[in-house]
């Protein structure tokens, strides 16, 4: 295992001390717990407090998004698996300003569970807290289940449109319709070319052959819809492309925030590669990018592979993607 | 070759057409050489103009850090080779506005080559060229060969630097003085823990054994000093934290500028988990962080592996390093 790391049963830790020092502008450790990120904006403004949370190993995902108008308390699991009901329940608490708190996260079973948990816990403190789950991974389940899917990279969309609305002073109620507007408008899909090593494990979790690419991955190596030659960025965008499209659907004039991540060891250079395969593909569909995003904005470790994201959006959508925002992994420029 | 393209022999012209699309709001294609890419804001308010160029690969350098207050023009090359003589040229005439140009690239020979013929061809266009040739790679020659040394990530504070100071309106002399001294108090070492693959080759351009790595690697996985048992991330931080120290020398009391960068598939948890180490080292030794960089910020394609960089500043430096700029690979907030 060829890693730049201490003790491999510590690399949360330690990592967590890191992302502290570096971005002490930006946010802090709960004070109690070493497993909460805090943005340092959390209480400058009376407004609903945004929590989420979720396994480690995905960065800039969770913490990398806390931040000025954007997620206010992050709860950190270990790698590929759920925070604990505790530190979901202390990030709610850091979040909550008597306007309620929207925990915004992703579909698994893990997650359900102590989110649910920590909910109980805090309405026991009369912090009323209200969750949107995202599932916006077409590949982990059929659309008649949908309730059945992963969240991935739509995640994201889904922090900053919560974030956006409770900046400008939303309630809890018009938050959650917005972030669940958000990723009801969100789809999509990956591929993975290589396997990525869980550090405590010291080998791969799964195995992907040379020559071939398993379509429909998860953020852990979850199975996809099947394993395939690998084919050319043009080929493998066709067909991620047209599985969204089809999904939502999205239609000719509609208006689209595209967002292709790399999964970790992907090389930034093709995933600008296959973005351009999207964007003539849109075009060609009279689909309108209203804004895109190309970069590692949720990996999983060093997985070799790519995510592309799609969101319809209105104009309630638009005005909170351009809102401004502080974090490590976005910015206004450069993101 | 597990890879997200279409032809290998077009990589290059295939990712500019992306990065082009996903940045237009930052930089744009030069009209007539698709290989130079321009910032939006080159021409924006009359100053010097500030050029480099390198071998593609490296995302988000070279091209990733054009833009305001940064790099008014960049020539591209081949994957891991320099651009052409006329692609710099055409990137002096662009980033051009009367007061003469500073160009700021990087210690190897294809480079050195094609800038001296750029600057010779826009010298008969009465265009001033000067230059700074980076070579803060420590593990690359002896102190007393420094001249031999080449430049690696270092050369993202130079380009901070070097536009800063001509946003600030100084000449050109002044921008090369500030540049010049920014590289001279810069000192950077690599390590690789595993190798990548250049697309049109197909196979690993060298070969690091599983349990070792290479102390002192290139950007193009360039032999380093030795290699070693694969250590821990403290005691790698402590080898390449003592050999940047000794070499400048940095002294108790001075104030640095970190940056940590991946070398591509190196997940952002270990570089968080290396700064620690050398954040704690540096306390240690009573040298001051004024600002710490911690990401992909000069990668060489899907190269396991990590830079470290330290420039030691002055108050000109710190006023430079603080000044706004927009840019895909660096922004005020959240770099």
């Amino acid at each position: 295992m060829q890693r730049i790391i201490n003790d491999p049963s510590m690399v949360v830790e330690d990592m967590l001390k890191g992302f502290a020092k570096v971005h002490k502008d930006i946010v802090h450790v709960h004070p109690d717990n070493p497993r909460v990120i805090i943005s340092n904006t959390a209480k400058e403004k009376k407004k609903v407090g945004i929590v989420t949370g979720g396994g480690s190993g995905h960065k800039p995902a969770f913490i990398g998004y806390a931040g000025k108008n954007m997620v206010d308390a992050v709860a950190v699991g270990e790698i590929f698996s759920s925070p604990t009901a505790k530190s979901f329940y202390d990030a709610i608490v850091a979040a909550d300003q008597g306007m309620g708190v929207a925990c915004l996260y992703g579909n698994y079973a893990g997650d359900n569970m102590n989110v649910k948990m920590a909910s109980m816990m805090a309405e026991d403190d009369d912090i009323m807290v209200k969750t949107v789950v995202a599932n916006d991974d077409v590949a982990s389940a059929k659309k008649t289940d949908s309730e059945k899917r992963r969240g991935v990279a739509g995640e994201i969309l889904m922090w900053k449109v919560g974030g956006a609305k409770a900046a400008q002073g939303a309630t809890l109620d018009e938050v959650i319709a917005a972030s669940q507007k958000a990723i009801d408008h969100t789809r999509s899909v990956g591929v993975g070319l290589g396997p990525c090593t869980i550090p405590a494990n010291a080998k791969p979790n799964f195995k992907i052959e040379e020559g071939t690419m398993e379509f429909g991955i998860g953020h852990h190596g979850e199975p996809g819809i099947r394993v395939e030659k690998l084919a050319s960025a043009k080929e493998i965008a066709k067909e991620m492309h047209d599985l969204i499209i089809e999904d939502l659907p999205f239609e000719k004039g509609d208006e689209v925030v595209v967002l292709v991540s790399g999964l970790g060891a992907t090389p930034v250079m093709e995933q600008y590669i296959f973005f351009d395969e999207i964007e003539q593909l849109l075009q060609a569909d009279g689909i309108v990018i209203y804004k895109s995003y190309v970069g590692n904005y949720f990996t999983s470790l060093e997985m070799n592979g790519i995510t592309l994201t799609m969101m319809k959006v209105d104009e309630e959508l638009k005005e909170c993607i351009d809102m401004e925002v502080e974090t490590m992994g976005l910015t206004q420029i450069g993101e």
